[in-house]
């Protein structure tokens, strides 16, 4: 089959599509045929690692598509039935196994192009809000990076699963409009604008009950500045750097802030089959009725991948980054 | 009424004993004759604290007593039954108001001064292992300054509770052979060996669920090196200094770490009383039984309360200071 891999750690022109073993379903497994995959900053850093030994991996963490071969005893899967899941060993390719446990059976609104929108941000978005963040109703969240892909999935759960108030930041002024459409209540231009005043302004003061910070270093006075007594400032990010000076843990004592770093992708399977049973359950509804959308700023096709990573390395994007394989069923 | 304020902000020679109007118990409130007093670095920090203005304030947060007056709806507590309370107005006093929901109803079998030697230290350990730091059957708990008024509490606690290996960390042969009597299973001396290394050592490499850290700054690096992946780690004090310099929030990342500060004094009164609820429910059962005692290193005379802050200053106790109110009532 198939499958994207790097020929050597380094930029987007190191990305090659080569011929790769198709995998074979282990018990308790599915094999997917992918029909379209998704773009993560995941990706990116890991196309980068210097770490990273030949044989390279296949790139990409989740994908959209149909059931070929069922080895579980899960009956829901019967064959030609569609889904979408976190992937662990590459996405970026013809074919796919996951754990039957770990799928989204993708209701037919759902196109694939918009399924492979849905795993990795919404369910990050959904475990970083509620399981770590514990948003309650009528509390206020900060979500940063409002535009980017875990931005307007938070957006769209804080307000139709808890009614929380939304202040979001973002660098553009399209960006902002689209956030506002999405549901958030105030936006702010960070590139103008000092986010934290404004959130004090907002907040009367007090400053917000959470925060989602994928932006890290950069960030770490304002948002300290953002945050209410007793809040919880969830790190799942590092664009604004990783190395924080002067850290004054005294000031966190003083707010008692709950500061929880986290990262999904290298979470147990058992983890995320729990949390995927749990998303399907409360927020697949809201799929289906139309009242939270899949974003989806451009689709590539998968020969593309390069041009792919480097529209997300420019930062343009509002929404999620697809490559589409459908064109390679077209030639088969 | 007899109460200890300060001259003015400084060393332990700014205290002083002056008359105080006895308070008055509102609604909801009972009065206290106190019997005795701790003492705790939250009044040498407000002994020292350039802010304060004058009129300055008693100092205290916690007594054991008898009720003198009840002014609340609860009958439980008829005058001259056995108390003890964190408080909020000074304790270093002859009374003292408190919420009657936040007051332990002392067993006969404790004394005053055991008495006193509780709310503080044994509520604060209580809320961090396990209201904070959600400390688990069969998980690993490092409890530094181990023969702190908190760290002689948590030991007792992870084990009679909860039945977790602690680890503990302090500064002398005396201190950690006392640590290992209360029941922690393995002892470090912070002074002639790292305990990041004898952790990792302790835990096969893998480190530990929660670190109930008092120290903060000086102990950063190594307490991020002796935390396991998904760990907790509450930040309750910051005897080894506040700032931190360069934090690797990508490596906080890399271990999924939480990390909590929190200060227990600041809280609300609905929160204490909750937290004293449940002590009440959970743990004092364990002290009627002997399984668990409050630890008390010494005790001054109400007069000597300058020396018994010297006493704290110089880290020489192993358990709690205590001042005794006793020789005031045969004088009265």
């Amino acid at each position: 089959m198939k499958a994207v891999s790097i020929n050597k750690p380094g930029s987007a022109a190191e990305l090659i599509i080569e011929k790769r073993e198709k995998p074979t379903p282990q018990n308790g497994e599915l094999l997917i045929k992918v029909k379209a995959t998704a773009i993560n900053r995941t990706d990116i850093m890991k196309r980068e690692n210097q770490q990273l030994q030949s044989p390279y991996p296949i790139l990409g963490v989740e994908m959209a598509g149909v059931v070929e071969e069922n080895n579980s005893s899960n009956t829901e899967f019967a064959l030609g039935t569609r889904v979408a899941s976190l992937v662990n060993n590459g996405s970026y390719a013809e074919y796919v196994t996951i754990p039957a446990e770990r799928v989204i059976h993708l209701p037919d609104e759902i196109s694939f192009e918009e399924g492979t929108a849905i795993p990795e941000v919404f369910l990050t978005a959904y475990q970083t809000l509620y399981w770590l963040g514990k948003l309650q109703q009528d509390e206020t969240v900060l979500i940063h990076a409002g535009g980017s892909g875990v931005g307007t999935a938070a957006i769209q759960l804080a307000k139709q699963l808890t009614d929380a108030k939304v202040i979001t930041t973002a660098g553009s002024a399209e960006k902002l409009d689209f956030c506002k459409q999405l549901g958030a209540d105030e936006t702010i231009n960070y590139k103008t604008e000092d986010f934290s005043e404004r959130v004090l302004e907002i907040t009367d003061g007090e400053g917000v009950e959470l925060i989602l910070d994928f932006v890290g270093a950069s960030y770490w006075e304002k948002n300290f500045k953002s945050i209410k007594v007793d809040g919880r400032w969830i790190l799942i990010g590092t664009l604004g750097g990783s190395v924080v000076e002067n850290v004054n843990i005294g000031s966190l004592l003083g707010k008692r802030v709950t500061l929880k770093a986290t990262v999904l992708t290298p979470r147990s399977d058992g983890y995320k089959a729990e949390l995927t049973r749990e998303f399907v359950e409360k927020v697949l509804p809201l799929f289906k009725a139309g009242k939270i959308h899949p974003i989806i700023d451009r689709v590539f096709p998968f020969e593309e991948v390069a041009e792919a990573h480097r529209y997300m390395e420019d930062n343009k994007n509002t929404g999620k980054i697809i490559l589409s394989l459908e064109k390679e069923d077209n030639r088969a």
